[in-house]
């Protein structure tokens, strides 16, 4: 009798999967034996190149199901020259497609894997303590040389018997299970300002089996990350309350994430996390207060491994949390896993990622050379210090029309698909960050406003004198203000200024793609961000949400060990921009006040979109930007 | 101007220690110039061949004093060919001697090694995070490389500020402290059934400054180890509680060493641990059942590393703990320690160490070989079971002589130094296994017990009838009955019987050296061990007590990392004999029941006591041990 196909193929170093171990239990050998003429191997095969089925098979079949055809790679033993097809979902490093989370092509290589083991048993004549007879079975088995054991599961060790199934992470045994366990799950979350974000995974197939968000419950000590870095810094310990609140939050939603897909947290063997630099502080536990000031000092670019419970999250007793590295004091872990899910580093294109939040996070780049910086857009964009300004919640405003002639508007409200023209009993609540910047930039394309962001009288009621500058009137209490408008200049001039910062450096006038991450780029309409002028020039078709990509890079890193190691040397070598010591800065955030700043800068809009003819510059916008020599002649 | 000294050192591989990195704060790169001629090297040392004092060596000097001629390496740079002397308290690896440890020449290489840093400080240009300024720092002040920083050290690193001591260990930085910081301690403990022993050492001085020990508090739980595993057998929990015990009193023992030496229990960064194999498991948390029963299984014979917060034990907040390896079911952490301190696997004579407790736990060889096994011998040695027995604390009788002639005792207890002849206002509380030893030899040398340990009726008041049995009157209320006798017949017969088997597996008929490890040791008169037959006949000068050789050997691996590394492997090649299913072994216990069972396997013995003359053997004591066919003729 021959060997086991499994056997053959491991010999092979073909790519077949196995937890148990080759007893028959776990399925996931499967193969499809071929049989008939196979001329370009010179061969034919007949049907007794393999064993019988077996009954383990059998009982195989009837316990889990085995699909036509199919045979156990463990219990198929060779006779003869055999031609066998291998299914995805029997290969060790099969790749997965997360569509939802723009996952393409990912290669399933958790840094956990499971091997199920049946140990000699211990005897009087031979003393050897259970963890070398585990280790030995471990070679003998799975001719894996060099496990350690985490003295943290050998109590896991004691309970199992000698047949057990252990997780092993990095040459160590992390985990250790009674009899055959052919599960285990992780969760990637991002930890954001305002939401945090979680998926929940399985790691054996990659499949995601939940997914899940809450509001950041640090809000009530502030609604922006400078806020809550002031509340650290007037009150004694409030470090420890962001902390203990950001903790708490990620095992509501991980208990969340467990319900929904009916297991048990304590089979959640591994975790990531990423987050902007101060999300990342306050759930390590560290204190944020350096990120609060110059040098906006991070306490660590680097990766950072730790123990579930170190940080208090509950999962499995010895769940390891893997962090991906921050880049620079405002470019955070969150950015990392854009760049990760992104790729931009692995292309030749030069690409632009942007995250807006409190700050906008700004990559560009290629395989090449990868520059990153933060913007200081302040919080407009995410409808903060905006006179009716709201987060992006059901009632508010989030897209905007105006009428060029009549000035009337049309909006449409979060939860409703309805046009309001179209639907009057719609009750806006507020504008969110989308929404006004569609009405400023349809108030720019309507003329209502110049191109230097000064609201001019017009012969409508929409528009309405506000002591001595006017306001737009877009719904039944909801006004654009010309604070609103300054606020929005401000916010966009910041970000295209720290774009054009890099672009500078990078020596280019132009770029092939930009891709928006985050809430903000689901939600934005591209075209009027480049009317705004938020972005440079585009391409539109190159011009993409990425959803939320910061979350996508947590799940990668999270399924396929190499990820990690990816994104620890991409992040090295990324050249770190700080926005506040370039003078360049400057000179391109005064420049970018205006809408669109410059038209011929937009070739790829203008083919769109007409921009307004009687863009009038008011000597009020001008006396504060341009100096006196200029307003003269 | 020249190098330093320091550097010099450094350059040449001399071994020259350094806290401070070089600048003027540590004072342990002192050297003492030589100048003069130096006819061997051929040169002359003018006092200019170094620069003058300089302001730190004096600042040093005000601040901590600074010996006669003492130069700071670190400060004295070479102008011209220079003899220096290097003190002992200047090397890194200099030796120590503890003599209540019986610890000669051991060099101090604890894990732990600190070192202060000066990064440098972050600013807006180059956004690096503190870890990586803390590793390049470390790299260019100390020649480290590739060392990693333990994230349970962030809160510290961020409190720390830029000029920082940091603590490595293993290549990763394990804590930290504001500025220069020159002291760490480490804590030895033995956790024995009966008491626990601990010793607080200067980590980098090798200095002990504190020691103490207290009582199991396990007692509660049982007497002895089988009585505590029995009652985690009969009690749901039972483990949880005798863990939380030991666990508190290992706190407990800490705090007060901690106060001893006026030092800060936070400022602890190493431990180490030694202890049977269930007193190992009860401390790490484990199951100690498995222990209980055959086949006597044991969790793991390798060294165990785990954080002391794991342990719930209160210490630096990143403290490590190292467990010595167990070596088999009943032979613990404990005898690996004696094996480490008293390094029998580095010589050639054939040594015999014992460690007497409930078990006895044997080890015997040399370089060549080395076996261990324990022996059954129940608690009677430690005063257990025996009718007036008590533990070896103030009142118990721990000497005993008995005249040939009159049969009359006199005794000492402990807490007083004069016979009971000589001060009559000593009042026993009891009899401890030291004292029940030589009552028994004693009795037998003055014919009182029949070479087979039955007590035979005397013209004396001394001896009592009891019921069939006689007893013997050593003190008011105190007697040594015929039932003590036997007991302390089984215990010895099993210690040597396992001795013995030993001496079978080497193929030896006499042992070169014997060293009685513990308190039963350093109480035991090795004459009597003798006269009973407990030990073989060795050369009376060759028999030691080891004193408490398993903290020794604790203490060992604390100060030297390679003390662990050898223990280790020592461990490793160990041939582990298991008594329970030894043939031989029931044969040799038989046979030891008698004292001494061979008065011809004692010359050493026997030059120096007379053995009885009058060993009556009765039938009553023969009928029991011997065949019926050899009773008759």
């Amino acid at each position: 009798m021959g060997t086991s196909v499994l056997n053959a193929a491991r010999q092979l170093g073909v790519d077949l999967g196995s937890v148990c171990g080759g007893v028959g239990l776990c399925g996931r050998c499967q193969v499809t034996p071929m049989f008939g003429d196979f001329p370009k191997h010179g061969i034919n095969v007949a049907e007794s190149a393999l064993t019988d089925y077996t009954n383990t098979e059998t009982d195989y079949a009837v316990r889990k199901g085995l699909g036509q055809g199919r045979r156990l790679g463990c219990m198929a033993d060779i006779c003869a020259d055999v031609v066998v097809d291998i299914p995805s979902t029997s290969q060790v490093h099969r790749q997965v497609i997360r569509k939802e989370l723009e996952l393409v092509d990912l290669v399933i290589d958790p840094v956990s894997t499971l091997h199920y083991v049946q140990m000699d048993p211990a005897t009087l004549e031979e003393t050897i303590g259970t963890t070398r007879r585990l280790t030995m079975a471990l070679h003998e088995q799975w001719n894996l040389e060099g496990v350690n054991v985490d003295p943290a599961t050998l109590r896991d060790l004691q309970a199992a018997g000698d047949n057990c199934t252990v997780a092993i992470r990095d040459g160590v045994v992390s985990a250790v299970w009674p009899g055959f366990h052919e599960t285990t799950y992780g969760v990637a979350i991002d930890v954001g300002s305002t939401t945090i974000a979680g998926y929940l995974l399985d790691l054996i197939t990659g499949e995601q089996l939940a997914s899940g968000g809450l509001m950041n419950p640090q809000i009530r000590f502030g609604e922006d990350l400078m806020s809550r870095v002031s509340y650290v810094m007037m009150n004694e310990g409030g470090d420890r309350l962001l902390t203990e609140a950001v903790q708490e939050a990620l095992n509501d939603l991980i208990g969340d994430l467990a319900k929904q897909a009916s297991i048990e947290r304590h089979d959640i063997l591994e975790i990531t996390l990423v987050g902007n630099p101060i999300m990342h502080h306050l759930f390590l536990g560290l204190d944020p207060r350096p990120l609060g000031e110059a040098p906006f000092k991070l306490t660590t670019d680097e990766a950072i491994n730790v123990t579930a419970s170190s940080l208090d999250i509950q999962a499995h007793p010895n769940a390891a949390v893997y962090v991906l590295p921050c880049i620079a004091g405002h470019v955070g872990a969150d950015t990392a896993g854009v760049i990760l899910s992104d790729q931009p580093h692995t292309r030749s294109p030069i690409a632009l990622l942007v995250d807006v939040g409190t700050n906008a996070e700004i990559v560009l780049g290629n395989q090449d050379r990868l520059l990153a910086a933060s913007s200081p857009t302040g919080p407009a964009f995410e409808g903060a210090q905006i006179s009716s300004g709201q987060r992006a919640a059901p009632g508010a405003i989030e897209r905007v029309r105006i009428d060029r002639e009549t000035l009337e508007p049309r909006y449409k409200i979060i939860g409703s698909d309805a046009w309001s023209t179209d639907d009057p009993s719609l009750e806006p609540t507020g504008i969110c960050g989308s929404g006004i910047i569609e009405a400023v930039a349809e108030l720019f394309l309507a003329g209502v406003l110049s191109e230097d962001g000064v609201m001019l009288d017009q012969p409508s009621d929409r528009v309405v004198a506000d002591g001595r500058t006017f306001s737009y009137v877009l719904a039944d209490g909801i006004l654009v203000t010309q604070n609103d408008v300054r606020a929005i200049q401000l916010a966009k001039a910041a970000l295209y200024a720290g774009v054009r910062l890099l672009m500078d450096k990078l020596e280019i006038d132009s770029v092939d793609e930009i891709r928006l991450a985050g809430a903000f780029g689901s939600h934005i309409d591209v075209t009027y961000a480049m009317v705004l002028g938020l972005i440079p020039d585009c391409d539109l078709k190159k011009v993409h949400a990425a959803g939320n990509a910061a979350g996508a890079g947590a799940v990668m890193a999270l399924l396929n060990r190499q990820a990690r190691r990816e994104i620890e040397t991409v992040v090295r070598r990324i050249e770190k921009i700080e926005t506040a010591i370039e003078p360049a800065f400057q000179a391109h955030f005064v420049e970018a006040m205006a809408f669109p700043h410059k038209t011929a800068a937009y070739p790829n809009l203008s083919q769109k979109i007409e921009l307004p003819q009687r863009a009038v510059p008011t000597t009020q916008g001008r006396r504060r930007r341009r100096p006196p020599q200029e307003d003269s002649p």
